[in-house]
């Protein structure tokens, strides 16, 4: 037998999961898990299902299309390994937690390669053999910059989600509508807190208690995306910037890694600048 | 309209999604939430709606059992404040959580009284006007002091839940059994560590980094029923275990009013010793 | 024996714990612990120490002031129970956990008397016959309500900590200065996110997925004076900011509650906005 | 200028601090962070101080030896990078976050070499250029097959730490006496909760809602030995305890990677069981 994944975004309206649910039992469809969530405020209605059986994936994607409400999004997903690329300047946690996880089998995904605007992280990368290419952004406007980027990431062949795993510059809105809702980035410290550069800095600088880091879809507005992860540690008055710093890497790496394994299980749903997550 | 609360406990089959929401559907009910979890090691169907309408809730509930396979569990429950009575020793710290709790209408429950084996917290009980009942186990044997005690909470009436807010003595088979999957318990440890007694000072003798607090439902084992809620708090070598036991106070109250929210809410579905939670 | 607590705030140079250690050694005072903090940024020195021993409390303070440098900042405390006030709006939570800590025994403190723009929580505090004092900002210009405000307070005598347990207006300089370093608030967010008024609507618009509260003294700035602690909980899509809100008070009277316990047992330093706590 | 840590685990008396301040202070040390505790059960004292001179290291020891009473412990160390022997089974997550760490320079270690009874990691290893030593325990008594593995561990020479990074073998006490106090285990549990075998397995059966790991030194008794770090994360009744085991490797090799780093720093004194970490 084989498991599929149905996701469905919908306007909301009475009746929904008794259609859904009637059409999974037509199919002869065992369901393994369902998650719905129904959003008042904004009238939307999300649905997640594990399903079970053997069916024809495009029948039963258009007998959801006809028979659910106009607008609503549907998808019908056989599960395999998606295609990543990874992106990063210099620093080496997050990249590795993710290389290793990769190399454990952990990860629903295939690394098509590594792109970095310097050629620090490249003995690492490729000790995975993985292709690494390093895209200085010496010399260059932003712009072209970029467009050397997209270069690169398109020469790797169809991607489904960028990573940023400390990637330290700033993305326009021309490369962020090139890729998006694919886009998952890590930000060090608890968003909305300590927006901007050196997060750390500022947080030593306000005396807080506690770090964090955020993992988000990155959109036009730098460190706005939608959130899909964050996790924080405790800190005092003893560590310095530096200190909390090398702490928070530990938090950026699994926070980074969970928002990568939510959009590999197709878990995350995006509205209006928000997640919902099953 | 009104709203429902819908629990349904049964053994798994295809297509209890399908029947359970058509007929929602067919009531013209809207749901609010469902959360739905299928057991596999066990086969079972565990589902929990929340709907909205206007029905005979009777009508409802013979229409699903009807529908359903046979030895299903099925409730449909108006909500409204269930009826709970407290039970303490000598500690202050849980009691008068719930009493606040309680006080600031934070609680789907009356609370029809207090019962201790001790004088003790009367006087803060009955600042809220509730009854407090002593009743010494001083010269009694178990089974006659709990004769008494059983005694005591029936002279208040029909109960839902009983909460032990640290009452300190051991209760029977007989006991336990008379107020099945009723009463809440409060453990000071992080369950099954430090199992008995003073769990503070085995923790302390143990030179654990992290202590923690387990409410559970009581069965015939000490300390073994079904966990509801668990939390912990990080300690570390200056803490002597007074100290422990002093922070784990506040671990302690928060957790068994968490536990206390979960079961007025109906959101406790229990199976073999263990819960599913919606 | 007696036990003292001896703080010292001094600008760092060598030798300072060479001479309060020797000067303890003199006096045959016998360590209990010790805490040092050397910020080397702002090249200060921060020491807690409690000792034991039998002693003329003046003697060794003026001993100690004339073998540190000059500008040092020195206590010796003799452990009694501080006088405090509260200050409320209509929320009952962290008012209610400092009542029963309070009536428990927990705090080193005498509550003097509660003050409140609203009546609401007056049959509250009553039980616990402590007074409450209602002084209704209706019809008052800010500065003339504080006024009022100050009387109340005044009328109970020496205070030395005010705590704000949700007191939902915002101070003028003139009453913070009046009260400098005395005033502990709890401010409902993960501050410095979502600053200002109804930080859980702020929250679950930005979508994040965890929330917290923060206890700080109270400066000029709102929401800007130093942290003296901060807790966080998780949180997901499906929580409504009335939920949020809800989850949250059991974040905010444990903050508020920890904080104020740090600060009766003379554990906070506070230099340039930042607490160092030992 | 050169900094050293000084290490002082003595019966507790008074005027220690002020024998080791005023030495201190002799030798125009200066004091960058001190810490001490005194267990007053077991009347200890311990005492870690990072300090910054010009000195002579075995002069300033020496020194501290006459001064202090007799039977004292006394280090003075001059910071460099400790030599470590990793030691692993087939699982990739902790020892992948070790040599992540490594290759970042992270940790204050060289890692001499890898020991596993399987061939499965060394393709891993070898990629970062570092000795793999497969010593199979199959047709081999468990004491033949250690002595192959301390032959092994000795080949590499001199050794400060041996890491247990999932290495899943019970150690007899001939092996565990012969690197007293240097195995650095990670329990994948929150120990004493589920000692033995597959813990997560025995989590998932008694239904917790808290999992966790433990890193502790190794001693005689299996999960037995003095613990230094432990960490917890959140279940649900829907996660399996293979879900459980996958999520539990992110807080394994987090606490087992924090458990070293606070060895490699000197921070750790092992006093009965227990562990007092500065």
């Amino acid at each position: 037998m084989n498991q599929y994944r149905v996701l469905i975004d919908a306007n909301d309206e009475k009746g929904l999961v008794h259609i859904v649910s009637t059409i999974f039992y037509n199919f002869s469809l065992n369901i393994l898990t369902n998650s719905e969530y129904v959003d008042k405020e904004n009238n939307k209605f999300f649905m997640r299902s594990e399903v079970e059986g053997e069916i024809d994936l495009e029948e039963l994607k258009l007998t959801l299309v006809e028979a659910l409400p106009k607008e609503t999004s549907i998808e019908v997903i056989s599960p395999k390994k998606k295609n990543i690329i990874l992106m990063a300047t210099k620093e080496m946690h997050a990249l590795g937690d993710i290389l290793i996880r990769h190399e454990a089998g952990e990860l629903e995904a295939n690394i098509l390669g590594v792109v970095s605007n310097y050629a620090h992280l490249g003995s690492l990368v490729e000790k995975f053999n993985i292709p690494y290419i390093t895209v200085s952004h010496e010399n260059l406007e932003r712009e072209e910059h970029e467009d050397k980027v997209i270069e690169a990431i398109e020469s790797f062949g169809e991607v489904d989600y960028i990573v940023l795993a400390k990637y330290m510059r700033i993305l326009t809105p021309k490369f962020v509508s090139r890729f998006e809702d694919k886009i998952i980035n890590i930000h060090h410290s608890f968003l909305p807190a300590f927006i901007g550069a050196n997060p750390y800095k500022q947080a030593y600088e306000r005396g807080v208690k506690i770090i964090g880091a955020t993992s988000h879809f990155v959109n036009n507005d730098l460190d706005e995306g939608p959130i899909i992860a964050q996790e924080v540690i405790h800190i005092d008055h003893t560590h310095s910037w530096k200190e909390m710093q090398r702490r928070g890497k530990d938090v950026e790496k699994v926070v980074l890694s969970r928002a990568l394994k939510l959009a590999l299980e197709d878990r995350i749903f995006v509205h209006k600048n928000k997640t919902v997550i099953f």
